[in-house]
């Protein structure tokens, strides 16, 4: 073999790069947030999914404020090293602020969005929103 | 209810947003790729995903070298509207131009990457390189 050394995603390519979080058990895909190379080694060192919020513009470590971590099984990379796949388990059961499970809880029909997700706790109780 | 009406993914938010595709039958992340309004659209239109390459800026008719073509059976928004889910059945039983199952075919290991993915086809001779 020839290639280089490849140890993770190549945040050469991408500074921010997508990351995706799926459910360990059920396989369900559960949100999709941006990682830079210090929230992925934060990721890596803790095994707790720490993303980058862009809006916020820092580290986002997922859970904070809802207790809802996401325990990282496993990290994954695609063929071009800029997207990275997370198996997590997610605490809480609800990976979306919005307290479903994930945060594709809506289909696309021709008659408009629908919910399809199971909606496992109310945001204003967890967040405080009125 | 007072919201406006959601049709799809909100492409005011993004020109080019996240679309994952997910395989119909095993659960397993095939790929990630980016789509435009009018890759969406396209999609939508036809039962085939159809997204945008960043590289070639121009829309990526998935399959259409290799004939490995996905149908969509169902898409998804994520909370925000930003970020896509499709559901899909994987014509030639590989998603990565690579010949992987999955993009994802490596795992991220304390020793390096670990291809844990399973190879379908040789790129050399689906596309034809040397």
């Amino acid at each position: 073999m020839t290639q280089p050394i490849e140890t993770g995603p190549d945040f050469s390519k991408a500074e921010l790069m997508p990351a995706i979080a799926q459910d360990l058990q059920t396989g369900d895909v559960l949100m999709m947030a941006y990682m830079n190379a210090e929230s992925y080694a934060e990721t890596v060192a803790t095994g707790r999914a720490v993303y980058f919020s862009r809006s916020r513009n820092k580290l986002w470590r997922k859970g904070e404020e809802s207790g809802n971590v996401q325990k990282v099984d496993s990290i994954y990379v695609d063929c071009d090293r800029d997207t990275i796949l997370l198996k997590v388990t997610q605490i809480g059961d609800a990976a979306c602020h919005e307290g479903y499970r994930s945060c594709f809880f809506r289909q696309v029909t021709p008659e408009g969005l629908k919910v399809i997700g199971e909606r496992v706790f109310d945001p204003a109780e967890v967040y405080g929103k009125k």
